[in-house]
């Protein structure tokens, strides 16, 4: 028998045909069903990609009134759920996130409907939701009351005017969009797998998505973002860039917010977060934190030339800094516009289904025989 | 470019190494840590072989008492999560208990700690909870306050207690112990993988058993047993078994508790439960459902020569009936002995860790060139 060599975190492995994104890894290009990302980051927002996503083809004008419409009457929360969060509200927001998604899954009148039309509805009514959650736990740990959605605002305004109790101004509303449009999908990482693997079993979409919220939480997976946050207040000044990345480097740890799994060049994201930053940041008057993200990323050059470039989390902090956005919502952050994706692989796993099951491969003793306790 | 097959389902796919369990599919073996199954259905208990998944050794005696105390200290539940349960009382039994542990998981004072001595701990912990939970929850849900677990009893004993508020007779427990034991793992079926998966991104043993139970839902996975009872009462007697097979087959409809994704041949665990099921049976006077079901095996035979032969769910409906364990709850039963094997992959993928992130192969179309939405 020839020795088996396990396809460890399945790196290069092909689970399954998708039509929801192309990653070129090597010329850095992301593709959401044919349009690049590019094309979409500049032209389209956030409730345009997520019909894209889901529908596969942009709308017409009508179908896109109606999808807003659709988006904006499913945002509210039911009143048990959100007593649940104000019962936990302590909690991480991951993890408050995780539950109040999965009491939502509990109280589905129609949990057992796993067509695609009940689930097209009911993944709306989850991205809808999302942000009523993380907004209405924010509000209630600060001590405040929740803020009823407003149907007058966009996706993105609505979710930042819940955080705050007041409309955001253009600009703000703007970034959010964009950075929700620019993590809405990426293919099978650990989240989306997470939720392919689950919809394989044909258990409904809140518990697939509950299994992705479940596998974002991992620091290796949604946690970059802050984790970059923590790096820029400690690094603290560009002019400390360099000798920061040295030692760093030195000491062979990780710098992170670079590199990627997948990309081997600049994640084609990193360009618009980089130019959000950019724009936020000169709004403010406050060009520390912005500058030294950039002084890190100069720092980083010399390891182009083994593929290690930012990724897509690496301006994010700084986003959500400028926006006002708490640290340890960063990862909800990325939940918020990746709901999108984990929706449309599980329509797309549904649609063509086999369980997800591979093989372990035993290295562990045989033919070891039972000995009664006290003959040990 | 070679055109790229993509291992669906990933299918015969290795994904790591195990030392937990062997399944030896021709044969139809299975071994825990080395210990076939029949040695340790025959001669073990539940709490025994959750020590040995967990810490690869069978216990010495006082390993095994300070065990079997530490499951008996962690069985109660916070009155938070009692709560929680009882606003969501009427939601289906395994959407309840996801959200009860994404609930303690949320609460967990020290979540960010994944070392394998505190993921061990709480492990420990969510094995001895989860009876509570689903007991809690069947009380709740009949309007009968819950019972608290009783420390003078088994683990499986101590769940009939808290379902029923009397102590179950010793046969009773045997059995419950039993099925536990027949469940507690088996190597990376979709479950085990979602945990993996989580575990992967190291998200913590709370968030990596959430997306464990989230699968398990799936009827592909976990939901064998409860189908396997509704066609044992719409089969309602022997004499009826030859002719709904035959019927079933004609239409190329699938029999439940049937055919495994991994066994060529009996799965090794059927037999234990036929058993069980048999002197459970004989025990109540009432042999109906039981040998039923002996008909359908009996007449499913002509199938075996194709490796089609019955599963571990087929004669548990049969055992979870005469134990009067709601028909809802037979997938959390699952959950209940599985979770042991949960914590064990999960102490297993921290250890030697690898993101799991495959491929997925993009066959959309490309080059699509956006077109503002009045020019469409």
């Amino acid at each position: 028998m020839n020795p088996i060599t396990p396809a460890k975190g399945l790196k290069g492995v092909v689970v399954d045909t998708t039509k929801l994104c192309l990653i070129d890894a090597e010329r850095g290009v992301l593709v959401y069903r044919g349009y690049d990302i590019h094309d979409l980051a500049t032209h389209s927002n956030f409730e345009e990609v997520a019909y894209l996503l889901l529908y596969s083809k942009l709308p017409m004008r009508k179908e896109y009134e109606c999808f807003c419409e659709q988006l904006r009457q499913n945002r509210s929360v039911p009143d048990v759920v959100v007593e649940i969060i104000e019962r936990i509200k302590d909690a991480p927001p991951m993890d408050v996130l995780r539950t109040a998604v999965s009491a939502l899954g509990a109280i589905d009148p129609d949990s057992g409907d796993n067509s695609s039309e009940a689930t097209l509805r009911k993944g709306i009514k989850l991205i809808a939701q999302l942000p009523t959650i993380v907004a209405t736990h924010e509000r209630l740990r600060r001590g405040l009351k929740p803020v009823e959605p407003n149907p007058k605002l966009s996706h993105a305004a609505n979710f930042l005017y819940m955080m705050r109790g007041k409309p955001p101004t253009e600009e703000e509303a703007k970034a959010i969009d964009l950075d929700l449009l620019l993590h809405a999908e990426h293919s099978s990482n650990a989240s989306a797998f997470a939720v392919r693997v689950t919809a394989s079993t044909l258990a409904d979409i809140h518990a697939a998505i509950v299994a992705g919220i479940a596998a974002l939480k991992g620091p290796l997976h949604g946690g970059a973002a802050e984790a970059v946050a923590d790096m820029a207040l400690e690094v603290g000044s560009p002019e400390r860039a360099y000798e920061y990345v040295r030692e760093k480097l030195a000491r062979k740890e990780r710098i992170m917010g670079f590199g990627h799994r997948v990309y081997r060049t600049e994640d084609p994201r990193a360009r618009h977060m980089r130019e959000l930053a950019k724009v936020l940041s000169e709004k403010s008057g406050d060009k520390r934190i912005f500058e030294t993200l950039l002084a890190i990323e100069e720092a980083m050059k010399p390891l182009q030339s083994k593929g290690i470039y930012v990724n897509v989390d690496f301006y994010c902090g700084c986003i959500y800094y400028f926006l006002g956005i708490p640290k340890d919502m960063y990862v909800c952050m990325f939940a918020l516009g990746r709901i999108v994706g984990w929706v449309a692989h599980a329509l797309e796993q549904y649609n063509d289904n086999v369980l997800i099951r591979p093989l372990l491969h035993y290295d562990g003793p045989t033919n070891l025989r039972y000995i009664p306790m006290d003959e040990r």
